[in-house]
């Protein structure tokens, strides 16, 4: 397969990895815009890939002909890359949040639906085109214990979910400091936490009240530092999720990531890289799995066989409606309904 | 001083103690209805108490001469009976919520005044009405070191707060499933979280929006299993506080309390009975005071000698308000303005 890659702002570093080992090229890069730096090329080169070079996206898709797009610019860019490639039958590695607004994703949402339908009808090159969020966390062992675990039903129903996201501010780059380029703290930090709370609790938000804060953000322009999401799922489940900016410099790790689920048979937590299970035979950690197959090598192999991968298109979809939701929410001071099947079909 | 209690029902516990080491009588009990049990007599008896027995609280006030009411049935009762005492210059160690609803809390506070204008006027039996919520867990080395910590500024500014109460549910009497004698689980359960939040952060609350559920209750009735505040302060700080009643049978303790303060320069955590500080030095697990004077102790000593207890009457009265405030938002599926000195100057 052909990969080529937009941007160089956050997370490709999944890819290249997974490209050597299943033996893709990468043929093109381009970035997002003349603002951005291209210091992908080093981390490329390291795996042996020395992509060409172009001066724009544009460019870009009209000179190669790949098989999978590596967007990884600026995340207000996110919804007109991936609409651009999806047009083009090219699969899609896309960084969270899929898109910065509810049209965009709107956007995105139907040319993906175009895409794949025309991709059957007409037998482009390949049968399917997919479409994956850089939900990378979700990788990680401890959350693939956690995630094994409550969606196989150990907790019982779950009722009650804290999520947290706290990272360290270090230096940010100056699209940080611009909603439109940014897309903001809820969803570019918290959609992680609320992307386990969803997948982990099987909590179908049908509502969310949130806050957020820019004081302490370091000069940071409108990046927020702190925001709190309050889901209210039917039956009156509830998943809160905390995201923040003030880890301190000294701390061991940049971020600390946590989840405690509650069900009415236990209660699951992931803290500090490791799981605890408190549940009718007592209080106990649990071993860890080994590494799994990264979250873009499955991607490759999805495109390639249809088998799912970590996180599906819908799945991306679904996490970056409610973070918009949630964002939305701590715009205006309100509670905002999260009606996804109502959006589908306004899709 | 001369003790009288009224119920059996919760947090008594704190006083006979004191009450001993203070040399004061225990001089009569009543319970709040025909309904609750007295089973306090062999737990008193234990400090050498032997109070008399009344069948009513209007019979224990009117033929005792008590300096101090333990207060300490069904919470639907506090306010009455705080009222009843107060008006008799009787100072209150009442279980918390102080009252379950805002009218009861107005009477409270009015008649908490009255009795201390009278108390100054007039010369009665002393020159102070005290009153104070049963807080006692703010008595924990670990939120003793917590609470001395952030208050002193250790943190910096404090943006984020995350607290946490989690029960067992155990067998519950049959008041606890009666919303107008139990009061509802955030006046009686979050109340403690939003207490140390609000304590500890300086955040003071300006709005509210909490939720709640009664699924996976254990056929408690009206009992809440589940509930999730979200307060933010002036300047956009906030405060998320959960409880639930989900805690397994088998677990080591009763309750699993926890606060998170993230400020700008440090984060500090209760958990598990230790406190943990990440700042510019890096992260760290703080030793712990040893155990302090009770809370019942310091309430005595302040009706003796006005210095102040662990938690003063306002201090009880604001807590219970925030919780009433939340209670009404999680009622009511809306956002509640949490004004104290609006409510106060109503009072």
């Amino acid at each position: 397969m052909k990969i080529i890659q937009i941007g160089a702002s956050g997370h490709y570093a999944y890819a290249p990895e997974a490209a050597k080992k299943l033996r893709c090229e990468y043929v093109g890069i381009a970035m997002g815009d003349r603002s951005e730096k291209n210091t992908a090329m080093p981390s490329l080169a390291a795996y042996g890939f020395s992509p060409a070079r172009f001066d724009t996206p544009e460019e870009l898709f009209e000179k190669t002909d790949a098989d999978v797009l590596v967007l990884n610019s600026y995340m207000g860019y996110n919804a007109k890359y991936a609409c651009m490639a999806l047009k083009r039958g090219i699969s899609v590695f896309a960084e969270k949040p899929i898109a910065t607004t509810t049209d965009d994703l709107k956007r995105v949402i139907s040319a993906y639906r175009t895409a794949n339908t025309t991709a059957c009808l007409v037998g482009s090159r390949q049968e399917r085109v997919c479409l994956c969020g850089m939900f990378g966390i979700l990788d990680e062992p401890w959350f693939v214990c956690a995630r094994e675990l409550s969606t196989g039903g150990a907790l019982g129903e779950i009722r009650l979910v804290h999520a947290q996201k706290s990272y360290r501010l270090g230096t940010r780059e100056p699209f940080y400091s611009q909603r439109e380029l940014y897309g903001g703290t809820i969803p570019w930090v918290s959609i992680h936490a609320i992307d386990w709370a969803w997948r982990f609790s099987g909590i179908r938000p049908v509502e969310v009240t949130a806050r957020q804060s820019r004081v302490a953000n370091g000069g940071n322009g409108s990046l927020e530092s702190t925001a709190c999401c309050l889901f209210t799922g039917e039956n009156g489940a509830m998943i809160s999720v905390s995201a923040d900016y003030l880890r301190p410099s000294a701390a061991p790790t940049h971020d600390d990531d946590r989840i405690r689920l509650a069900g009415t048979e236990g209660i699951l937590e992931v803290r500090d890289r490791r799981v605890f299970l408190l549940d009718g035979a007592g209080e106990r950690e649990l071993p860890l799995p080994g590494k799994t197959e990264s979250i873009f090598e499955r991607f490759l192999r999805e495109i390639e066989t249809g088998k799912p991968g970590t996180v599906s298109a819908m799945g991306s979809f679904y996490s970056t409606y409610l973070a918009l939701c949630a964002r939305q929410s701590a715009d205006t001071g309100t509670t905002v309904k999260t009606d996804f099947d109502a959006f589908l079909r306004e899709t």
